[in-house]
């Protein structure tokens, strides 16, 4: 048996990443009916709007789905108690301390899952009590590990140190991808650009063509003063390239990214001046699908690729 | 049959990397005595010293190897001379156009390999003639791509364009790493970290030292305005950062970085003060081991991963 199908209830050790303002009510609702783990993305959403789009998701799915709660949101308390109200029973979280929530949400019964980008912090999460663990890659899309760590090199590195169920992120768009982070030893993959090219992710249509018309060194890691974060090269990039290459200081980088200009790109569709978060990955993605038809490819791609494994011809 | 041991008459379909001031005749015959194919690294000799390593190379083994050569070796007509006059029948190329010497060393009868780090260069390396590719990722060591695609990333949309056989590179170092790039579509592997950590390597002892002691986040990638270039953090690399945080232009960094530095570091043992080149995947590395003993692990690793994929217990 697998231990994130077993630990979720779903058919395949699939979660669609939760993202901002990419996976709403609709996205994770149609994750969830494809056999996957859905997640409501919560970082670009006021609580209000949380709270809507838990109701809607609960009417349009009667699968499990969870809520992505990245800690340095400013009403985390409001957030989490919504969360407990509507009656969630799954949360990630990212991006902060895994021992201030973890024990609060396990005592209340919720399934915990963190998201870390090395096995230092895999290991703080462990020990904070963690149901399952997410370790993402350099190649990930959004905000990303100082380490600069690839999944390749990372998922080894933090199966060694835990014991808890693992999930493999960043670089994973296709079933031979989700094979090859099952043979470096994790349990499951989550899935994040691929569905952000999704009918049912609720980013701005520019922001989808812009991602499925990408090409290979089409994102970059950038913003490294600040808190990195890969985007796709755009002007809005290419003003921050001009600046780090002349050395410009936190503060000035601060106030060229100014406010709201990931929404200003991916939900609002300016792809020259907004923020356009999404993985490395996006390079293979050429084409905008239903979930559900993505999650068949992936799944059919998965077995087709399992059964070659057989036929390499190496000797022992 | 597998197409890597087939091209190259080799048992496993590992080659061991031609790697500056690390992969002399003793590394490269202990490489094909344990099954691989082993590569002379011309990059760090004088002709009259590669010619040496050539000779001495086939005296240790009756196993096929063959010859890495960077083409911006200055004296490249001197080298491939001497290659062809030493009767060395397999010659990997990298670091620069594919057509300048594909045809004349085909011609001669040579196999010929071409690395890369992106899609592009691969289909022009196979237009060019090639017998196989390297595709190597952001987390390989020393000089790299520009593009910072990861090898999870990297061999699907290689693969999608090339027919000719496909090597991985890049975060390879393990049996589990070898099956997931061959489930990516790779139909081998070139290992290169792993294998700096040989007994049979010719790098000093310092620097095998500090790799086996190396630790998540202890490589970067840096020194982007000139040749992007992987390398251990240490005294030296903290001048480098500090000299790009503040904009310095490319006069001055190659200023910093001087002559023979990577000589300095990698050879001499000051693992300070030298460029020490390597892989992100050194943080998996933990033991100086003899070269068959690392390839008998990798291969047993690979074959339990084989069986393991068996039974992830997910329906179809």
């Amino acid at each position: 048996m697998n231990r994130i199908t077993n630990l979720f209830n779903i058919k395949y050790p699939i979660v669609q990443a939760g993202m901002l303002w990419t996976s709403g009510w609709r996205l994770a609702s149609a994750a969830a009916n494809s056999g996957c783990l859905g997640l409501i993305g919560a970082a670009s959403m006021y609580p209000d709007v949380l709270r809507e789009h838990i109701q809607k998701c609960k009417k349009a799915t009667d699968k499990p789905f969870g809520v992505n709660v990245p800690l340095l949101y400013p009403d985390i308390d409001v957030v989490m108690n919504i969360i407990l109200e509507e009656g969630v029973k799954i949360v990630f979280v990212s991006a902060g301390n895994p021992k201030t929530w973890t024990p609060f949400l396990k005592e209340r019964g919720i399934t915990v899952v963190h998201v870390v980008a090395s096995s230092k912090f895999a290991m703080k999460a462990q020990d904070a009590g963690v149901d399952a663990i997410v370790a993402e890659g350099f190649e990930a899309g959004g905000h990303n590990g100082r380490e600069e760590t690839t999944t390749l090199c990372l998922i080894p590195l933090v199966k060694k140190e835990i014991h808890v169920p693992l999930i493999a992120a960043g670089g994973i768009a296709s079933g031979r991808s989700m094979l090859a982070c099952m043979a470096l030893g994790a349990d499951g993959v989550q899935i994040g650009t691929r569905f952000a090219a999704s009918e049912e992710a609720s980013v701005h249509p520019n922001f989808k063509k812009k991602i499925i018309e990408s090409n290979e060194g089409d994102t970059v890691l950038t913003l490294k003063k600040l808190v990195p974060v890969r985007i796709i090269k755009n002007a809005f990039y290419k003003k921050v390239q001009e600046a780090e290459d002349r050395g410009a200081s936190r503060e000035e980088l601060n106030e060229l990214l100014g406010r709201a200009r990931a929404k200003h790109g991916m939900f609002e569709g300016d792809v020259e001046e907004g923020e356009l978060e999404i993985g490395q990955v996006a390079a293979a993605v050429k084409q905008i699908q239903p979930v559900s038809e993505i999650v068949k490819e992936i799944i059919m791609e998965f077995h087709t690729a399992i059964k070659e494994v057989g036929n390499y011809g190496i000797t022992e």
